[in-house]
């Protein structure tokens, strides 16, 4: 409660009445959105088969709800009123000067749109799931291609209502909804930098004498022990059950229903060992960012995780830097090996610590490796830049798909199953989104290097399964803060400087020269 | 849609706009109050534990919209002009009429209720939770008394609110919020019927040379399995697994999230194989009641079950008619003992169907067999009837309490928590509640005489676990209807008359005094 008047001048009492205003409907709204969550975490674990129609209802009629309480114009003028009062005087906290940075962002983005886009690209959407399977299926893009035309016509109306002053290409404003503040001419840098080490590295790695046999990972596992096997990780990594849960979906994901109500999921495949595992480690990483935050941001705008780039830092660091380690599986080889001592017989540290890292170009992206991942992104965001710029037609992609494939990956997808058809997001309006997997990489080596300036060597920490202290870095230099500071402070706050590609391409060098002898 | 005006009169077409308005709100609030069941079922099922705090907040805030749309002036204008045009015209469906009443009713109820009283209510339900738990820890009715005295003056203010014309007891109005429509003096004439019957039952029972050994059930019986023979007996009884599903819950239930989203409870005792067994089926019967409404009634107020006695009719003919028979075991014993082979070694279909039958009054009404559960109904309606009028103090009913439970059971619970403070009802505001349990055993008995009227005895149907015509016709008869017809005439068009107590006094005094040698 700041009802003191402390934002100072002839308006403090109204502007503090303001900012009370602009919390107390914030406050509603986000308990509103973690019901949405509840709604849409139960259809991907719980809900029956046929439950999914009034399900769609459901959710429908809460979105709408939602929608008119973010637009509520008595919301943008106590926005207006706090705002000013916050620009008067010097009492309001960094906590709320950041609540109303992330409240209008919210609020202006919303009040933006008309409601016949949101409409039309909501019925494109639905339109575009069943056309994109089909053509998926018949591996052929003359099927998606007209819904996708329409899809990028419909992407760059929403660009126009939504561009302003900084905006120096239409990608800035689809990359805007996923980093907030991040710049498409920022992601073109990083990727300046990565790529012509990542082809040299890959380039390396195809060349070496060192051959990687990985098949351990795909024996028969009995799928109710993996499950045993991830809660154990969980329980290890500090995941909180009594503030938190594990379950299964096609899909594996994590999700807030409240500060105390994190839920990831994972997937159990018997034939791949792998998947379980590190999927768990990955959504564990993503939950544990989120279990982070202050509890005083608890169902605020400020109460998440900042972006999708430095959520994905959180899920790769626990996932790759820590799950990925030699020194990692030094401590959980033997646990693993306890619950399949026949499947696991034939390994020690080495071998499997080896199979768990090996690279191959292949043509699917959520199949790829650390090495040719970030390439796999690259295709990507390129593809998107030259579409939504108009130097890249639709009818085009397919070809531009596999030349790039061959350029980046060395590999040509001939089926458009295999390469442009591949990815659902697309057909889901998500451009702009693929670059954050990148970033996260690239957050998350550059966090883990400031770590290690703090904490010393991660390893010896591993050996141990001693997590408490890394935890304990992250909590303090990201998760605490939730919304507080927008990625590029957050990230100079933590480790000194702004994003770059360096530590992620020294951490994928030493790693991997070390691994194939390069 | 109705947009023909159809409901005739120069009012037609306004009233037929009025008729669509009132099913377009409506809806949204069904829709809603769908969400809420699913926030409660995974309250229930599924919240970690400290994710408590925030979904207390989150139920507020979605009970808050609920209650504004519910009570929005717009929908009572709507239903006036609705209902002026359905009193002129002839055009008007059977379902619109009910619709018409169900919603107004809903309506008139919320708008009667002053926010300070329901916000006082809920204020003090929760300082009762907490003063009930500890005076019955205490066994000490002195802890709980005043609360107690306080919820009485609260709930006869209610009654102040919400009594009209037709109202002849304040007990009318508590009644008719779990049982619409039904009037004290109905409840009195069919526990006029009962009591001495139920009595003489008793009394016959204990003087039987017949001792029954319960035993077998109380042995250890795994879990896991048990819940392996939960989910075949649904299977068997036609719950729909794409359309529903089976968790586990401290306290059994069954809920409806969506008309093809319906979900049961059941809880595993090692020691004690009958509470899963007939907790399952008891909630079955529940759920396929709700499965059953006529999908053109999804999402309405026709949606659902009509009252609570209906419901229960449904549960315990399933439980107890059906379940707790002997040809049902005839068929199931073999089944349940492919499970338990061990513990079943000794049963044969007698014994373990006098051991699922044995009679012995207790203390604690939800342990309590067939004949002896109507028993305790009787008791608490008789106090709550004192209560309410007046001729009976909040001080007075311990003592009230012992000397109808040696009058009725023959028992006298010197402990008051094995008394007074045993049920958690009265803390909850639940006073007229406990009749519906009653009815629904009169209503299951009634219905299962014209069942067996229509389609001949029961026994060789459960034998051969012939379950489908007998869902057939209750989906026909009672299901189906939802809420369209208030219980009494949908009793009487089931059944050909009004409720009486005389199927189940017939029901039960043929199957003990066969079971007691009487």
């Amino acid at each position: 409660m700041s009802t003191s008047g402390g934002a100072g001048g002839p308006d403090g009492g109204a502007s503090a009445v303001a900012l009370e205003t602009v919390r107390e409907r914030d406050r509603e709204i986000q308990l509103l959105t973690h019901i949405e969550a509840q709604l849409r975490w139960d259809q991907e674990t719980q809900l029956p088969a046929k439950g999914v129609v009034e399900r769609a209802e459901q959710l429908a009629t809460l979105e709408a709800i939602i929608h008119q309480r973010a637009t509520d114009p008595a919301l943008g003028d106590a926005l207006d009123e706090a705002d000013a009062g916050a620009g008067a005087g010097d009492g309001v906290s960094v906590h709320d000067r950041a609540l109303l940075r992330e409240v209008r962002r919210a609020y202006e983005h919303r009040v933006k749109l008309p409601e016949s886009l949101v409409t039309e690209i909501a019925r494109q959407s639905s339109v575009n799931q069943a056309a994109w399977v089909r053509a998926r299926e018949a591996s052929d893009f003359a099927l998606f291609a007209s819904e996708l035309e329409r899809t990028v016509e419909l992407i760059l109306q929403r660009v126009a209502c939504l561009a302003d002053e900084t905006t120096a290409s239409p990608y800035d404003v689809l990359l805007d909804e996923f980093e907030p503040y991040m710049k498409t001419a920022e992601v073109v840098a990083v990727f300046d930098e990565l790529r012509p080490r990542l082809v040299a590295l890959l380039d390396g790695i195809r060349g070496s004498s060192v051959s990687i046999d990985g098949t351990v990972l795909a024996r028969s596992y009995d799928t109710n022990t993996q499950r045993s096997f991830s809660d154990e990780l969980l329980a290890a990594l500090g995941f909180e059950r009594d503030r938190g849960r594990l379950d299964v979906s096609a899909h594996p994901f994590s999700t807030t229903l409240g500060p105390d109500d994190v839920r990831v999921t994972t997937r159990f495949a018997e034939n791949l060992v792998s998947s379980s595992v590190f999927g768990t480690i990955h959504e564990c990483g993503h939950g544990l960012y989120e279990l982070g935050v202050d509890p005083a941001l608890a169902a605020s705008a400020l109460g998440a995780g900042v972006s999708l780039g430095i959520h994905e830092s959180q899920s790769r660091f626990w996932e790759n830097v820590v799950g990925r380690s030699r020194a990692f599986w030094e401590h959980f080889l033997p646990r693993l090996s306890a619950h399949f001592p026949q499947q696991l017989a034939d390994q020690d540290v080495d071998s499997f610590y080896a199979a768990i890292n090996r690279v191959e170009p292949s043509f699917i992206r959520v199949e790829a490796d650390e090495v040719t991942y970030n390439l796999h992104i690259l295709l990507r965001f390129t593809l998107e830049q030259q579409l939504v710029e108009g130097s890249l037609q639709v009818s085009e992609l397919p070809e531009a798909w596999r030349a790039l494939s061959r350029d980046l990956l060395g590999i040509d997808p001939t089926a458009a199953a295999d390469g442009v058809l591949q990815d659902i997001h697309w057909s889901a309006f998500l451009i702009g989104y693929f670059p954050t997997y990148t970033l996260g990489n690239l957050y998350g080596a550059q966090l883990a290097a400031a770590l290690q300036r703090d904490l010393g060597e991660l390893a010896p920490l591993l050996q141990e399964a001693q997590f408490t202290p890394i935890l304990e870095w992250l909590r303090s230099n990201i998760h605490r803060h939730g919304a507080t500071y927008p990625a590029r402070e957050l990230c100079e706050r933590a480790t000194g400087t702004s994003l770059t590609a360096a530590h992620f391409v020294t951490y994928l060098e030493n790693k991997y020269r070390a691994l194939y002898l390069l």
